[in-house]
């Protein structure tokens, strides 16, 4: 692979924001854009941006700017949303719902083939056109459809088991809205949403104030 | 004020963590972690964690290691998370219905005391014991309780307009869901959760394997 792999993980975690503000741009019909006009609108300082996209090749020209459909659909390749990744959400309560209804996961690739959960009642439903099976048939269908990513969207005290049986059947990335850190063997990547981290920070903001 | 207020924002949004991690201890029954120890466990360095504890006060003995409870008791004081914050949730969709369910939150001082939905069907019920309102009941419903926090689970389409008329009823804190960055007075906090962003984030880390 090219420059990304040593691309650091501080810049990655910023990779998507610019993605998303680039694409913004492009909607508003801007063809050029300056590190110094990027930095007013991300909040992030000009020398960030150029240290940041000098890291994965030379995009702009002194004095200049940058072309932001191209800056746009390199930030693309190098976040790998070129390519689809097929996807399984495990538990289908509110969250599970919830993100299988967010379209903009579909518009950038992730295609979610299959929802699992352990309830009866919800096995046979499908929500927004995708099937919910039943837990107990996860590892067999993990055996006929090769999965990209697994979403947990269970509660902690199964996310450990339930990752197991996906470790097994090599998945590869695992999104985890457990409320738990997963151990995961070499070569899972896995991310973790911790909405109470979140709330936590705001609550700081707020009392400083 | 006192300490907080010159604290990096980078440790702000590391102290969560470092408090989840000592409440983890203190259900294991560990009373004295190292920064070692507690590097190993989070996956930071040593000198790291030192350094982001020595921000907020002198909490560590050389050689002796850190007292895990009195730790867990600092950053949660500074955290501020000994006082209670009223929080609204607005949008009753699977997301919002999500988050009322998460009774992680009461435990640690967030209480929601109502929601909001512009869906006649949804107006009249409860979720997790807390009453769904009429969005156009919102303004009336901030003029006579006082609310810290306002989470937005709405369209992006909609968020922006929401968030005017939570300004103007002196909301602090705004708990973003809604997948658009929104404009904010001084003096109002904005946490903005992009699902999208942590998801793009774990397919470049897989791509990159």
């Amino acid at each position: 692979m090219g420059a990304e792999n040593s691309i650091s993980p501080f810049v990655v975690k910023r990779l998507p924001r610019y993605y998303r503000y680039l694409g913004g741009l492009i909607d508003k019909g801007v063809t050029r854009v300056s590190s110094k006009e990027l930095s007013e609108i991300m909040n992030v300082t000009a020398s960030q941006i150029r240290q940041d996209f000098n890291q994965f090749g030379n995009f702009g020209q002194q004095g200049y700017g940058y072309n932001v459909q191209y800056l746009y659909d390199e930030v693309k390749k190098i976040l790998g949303l070129v390519q689809h990744y097929s996807m399984i959400i495990v538990g289908a309560g509110n969250l599970g719902q919830a993100l299988a209804n967010y379209d903009n996961f579909t518009r950038r690739g992730f295609v979610c083939a299959a929802m699992f959960d352990s309830n009866a009642k919800k096995v046979g439903k499908k929500v927004n056109g995708i099937d919910i099976f039943h837990s107990n048939t996860l590892e067999c269908y993990l055996e006929k459809n090769p999965t990209d990513i697994a979403v947990l969207a269970i509660p902690e005290t199964q996310a450990q088991l339930v990752a197991q049986v996906l470790y097994r059947h090599n998945i590869k990335a695992i999104w985890n809205f457990s409320n738990t850190e997963l151990e995961a063997p070499e070569g899972v990547c896995v991310e973790n949403v911790h909405l109470m981290d979140s709330l936590m920070t705001l609550a700081f903001n707020v009392r400083k104030r």
